[in-house]
């Protein structure tokens, strides 16, 4: 059994690894921490996890004083709001075999646009270059047994799966893209805001993050990284009434002379031997791949605007967040990729 | 008081129109027809009706045989299926001073745009040129007094309000348009069917009609006719999960130098005087119009990428159904455009 | 046009009475105030409400300064927490005609519920008596030109309805009735809270404020007071994922020899003058009532168990709150009761 | 590996197996039919199934002729229809080692209830004494390798679960109990009808099957088979907008001199050694269930009017239906009776 620690279990993307690593055959959560919830049992903000977790209560932790207590865990991943990851990393760095980070701290590996689209700079950024990019099936080569993993946002999983193989087979044009996606509303964290109580939400839709969201150069960025080409991307996130999901609709205009069976193709043979990536001729939804790591994509080229349309459907808080997170940390440990990982969403 | 008919009440335009005129000072509902539901009540479909309408039945009625029983009606609401007002209208014109047709068969004025979108050919073309359009904000001096009148679909109402004034005046390119709109439930109609199941569509963000819907040239001709320019669009239709509401989110290659002020001020312009669009700043949302007559319209220009994004939000059943056709229909008896409706949504 | 403010407007029941204030046709709404929102526009909280509030901002209000501000008001509406109208009524009544509270702190009258329900002592005890109960149907002639008038609160107001009648009749046990209700999102209030965040509600059922919610007294005092007899109530409240709407399935013992028949039979009379109560065969449903002043209600006796069952249903905030405030509100200022208030829900 | 069948396998019960299926290490589903869904693609009504069943189709199943088709299948689960299973049994049977019912025919043991209770007279009366009833915590003594199994409906297990312990340790009154529960939408099963469109259900919460649902007898069935003493129950079942989840909110008078730490003691000491009952103090929720096995209970004594009020939840696919015949076909199959289920619901 590999000893696990969650540093900041308490959020969606703790409480997500939390049901994850009950059902993993050879995890054994040996730490589960929170900020401001330490001491909360785990079972009082997620009644799903009492049956396995019982009375058992979130600890506190301390990077600067609590590094120690790690010695002895294989994996420590962390579920910390931006920004925190960049404080604790060098201080519990070689306390522990590997670390898998799902925070956006150490995704980009340009300390320039840090600023440009979170505002501050970056602290930690001579650690950039040392973590691999946590998307497997497009940078699997660099996550066996990788010490420092950042694994990307679940809109990046989305658009990056859906377009990385068209761009990187010149199909498409790399710039003028355009993403268009919606998300549930577990994308927005636990803690309550106006934007996420259920009045706000519940029977509406509505556009948010315009022209400006964090996620744009993370998606420009892995499929840049994967095609080998500069990518320029408007992404325009909304949020659907439905707890999770994420579905991306994406437009390029055409690279080459394609049709839907030339784009097709080249999804299928990107994704022939991808256990979670699943090419579809149906337009995918995300209520086929709720609770399992599964994405869902397809494309299409219309003959009357020119336009090549690809879609791609995943569980924002599994194989967008956590259960991603996961798959990293099978790769890192050596262990089978799809290890406690299942491909069959919750339906109805 | 006016007396006023609905052929074809038992659906969800219908219905809507029953509750809109049961709030309007001047309509009388001296007819309220069906097919197969000729004989329910009214009540027994739709039991938020009862407090007005009671024990009242749909009655059956028979356009080759009961044409005179309009006689008397200043005017008549269609609310059937498409290809029924084809052979309907041609057997009761003459009988009543005005008709409002809510369906698709006389919107198009190109008799051979109906097979190539709808796989029929259109049984009384001779018409389609007598037919005003019914969105009175982009083509109002065609509706007061009109006998025939055609009211634009959800998607077409919400999609030419946010684009056509942009058009309009030169500030984005009319091809190369993406159109990416979700919709709430009711726009499915009310026939159960396994994509309109409760278990389908909850918790679920799906798109659909993919580069085929037939809105499609319904949303280019009514943007040509306001900006006297030929328009392409590809518009993808989403279905989200809540009843009602349509938000498209439409991008499009800047015409001129423009900005975000631009754009702005050409909405701000072209609705200043319109009671029933609100331009705003903020995200529009469907929720915020439940139930109004009102479109919420905002749009912006992306200085990275040179994306125009204009977004668009109304009510489907109402500004994009039978609110609608109740704003045509006040145009063409003569009365004071707004009566009768409302431009403050319900929230939450 | 009467002259009303709103004292807390920026809540669920505030800005549902600016909702309806705006379809008014007698009302003009002069005043509306904002403690924590003071300042914020209307429609920054209330995107719906921007096609006729405009950039209009809550404004602040201080009771023990701005009294005199309430000069030349006709009535005044106070949408506040509970515990603060205790300190302003005393401060403002005498500057306003008619004063309509929303909150619970003059319903119940007798002073020592108070502290046995809500923790504190009441402030005002003195008050308490000239305090009408507002729900009309039940205390009509008390609230005709009535300067002080107390709403009931939602579930009080659909358990009393549909109970009051068959005790009043004696048809059933006053004591040993169980309420089991279920309310929508929008009865726990704007402030985001875990208990009313989407992720929390949404595809949930559960009960809370089990065997002490404070709605219980004022359940038990109004039908009391409706049927002279003393009553005793389980109260179970639900919360069921949608944003409005209570239903309250009621079981009560048989008092009498009674049928389904003659418990219809005694709803029938009870409610055959009222605009707002429907009595129905079918089974009530919240949605049938959403956006209207209406409740709808049911009864009916088990030959096998001999219980009886009522079923009640309305909208929270608009019979169970800011319509029934303004039914009230119509009473006391001498217009027709049903004056801005609609019958029909918005369906579907 | 056990060679499963699954005989109506199109159905949401059907579906829900074969996700469970998919997951135990020990099944291997080796036949999957359907009746008018035969020769459709699983991944067709279940997109969610594509990931491990691809492009397989339902088969069709004639018994009468087929019978012999289910040779060396260690085990079929029925997913029909009610009505149907009273048919099939007697000409497979005999074929397959073990049968588990999903549908309601051979859960009643008097014949005299059917009619009543369904309206047709049962057809293998005499098959009802063999089967076995599918509920392990309560009846586990004649489950393990039993051949024939009927498993109970999911608001059965869900009452059964909250009562029989404190009807059988004399805690509760055995007659004039109140079971009132609210049930997700899948309850209703598969095929589209007006009541379970998502129109219909979304923002509704109402009663249905008053007075009669059929589930009324099973439920006084098996709590008086546990508890060996009459019982007598009023059943008000409600639908509430949600996909899963039942939660019974049921009110009984107290049979002896009983507090909450009795009742409480008594559901502890019942479901001390069982993996799928959580004893709690909380309120319950449907939504802590959500996808799991997990049964959730509570009670407790209201001091004021002396109502026991005991609340259980649960999952009505899972351990209301598929999951809960799974576990019995774990023990009918002599497997660890929790192989291939999982505690843990997915939230949020």
């Amino acid at each position: 059994m590999k000893q696990i620690g969650i540093i900041g279990a308490s959020g969606f993307t703790g409480a997500e690894l939390l049901r994850l690593a009950a059902a993993h055959p050879e995890y054994e959560v040996a730490l589960a921490t929170a900020a401001t919830q330490a001491g909360v049992g785990i079972a009082a903000l997620y009644p799903s996890l009492r049956p396995v977790y019982g009375d058992r209560a979130f600890t506190a932790f301390d990077a600067a004083t609590d590094a120690d207590r790690l010695s002895g865990l294989d994996l420590v991943f962390l579920g910390l709001p931006h920004g925190a990851s960049q404080s604790i990393v060098p201080e519990i760095r070689g306390n522990v075999g590997h670390i898998v980070d799902l925070a956006a701290d150490f995704r980009l590996d340009d300390p320039a646009l840090y600023p440009q689209w979170y505002g501050d700079e970056h602290t930690a950024p001579a650690l950039l270059d040392e973590f691999a990019f946590g998307l497997p099936e497009l940078f699997r080569n660099k996550l066996g047994g990788a010490e420092l993993i950042a694994a990307p946002g679940c809109y990046v999983t989305t658009a990056s799966l859906t377009l990385a193989p068209l761009v990187a087979a010149g199909l498409i044009e790399p710039t003028g893209i355009v993403v268009d996606a919606a998300s549930g509303v577990s994308g927005a964290g636990r803690n309550p805001k106006p934007t996420n109580s259920f009045t706000t939400v519940d029977e509406n839709y509505t556009a948010y993050g315009l022209l400006n969201h964090r996620h744009t150069p993370e998606i420009e960025m892995a499929i840049r990284h994967h095609a080998g080409t500069d990518v320029q991307v408007l992404f325009t996130p909304h949020l659907a009434p439905m707890n999770r999901g994420i579905l991306a609709t994406c437009y390029a205009r055409p690279a080459a002379d394609v049709t839907t069976d030339t784009v097709m193709a080249c999804l299928h043979e990107a994704y022939a031997d991808e256990p979670f990536v699943t090419v579809i001729t149906d337009s995918p939804s995300t209520k086929a791949t709720l609770g399992s790591n599964s994405a869902h994509v397809t494309a299409m080229v219309d003959d009357r605007t020119g336009w090549v349309v690809a879609i791609g459907a995943l569980d924002n808080l599994v194989k967008g967040a956590s259960g991603q997170a996961v798959q990293c940390a099978n790769l890192a440990l050596g262990l089978d990729e799809t290890m406690g990982l299942t491909t069959l969403g919750l339906y109805p």
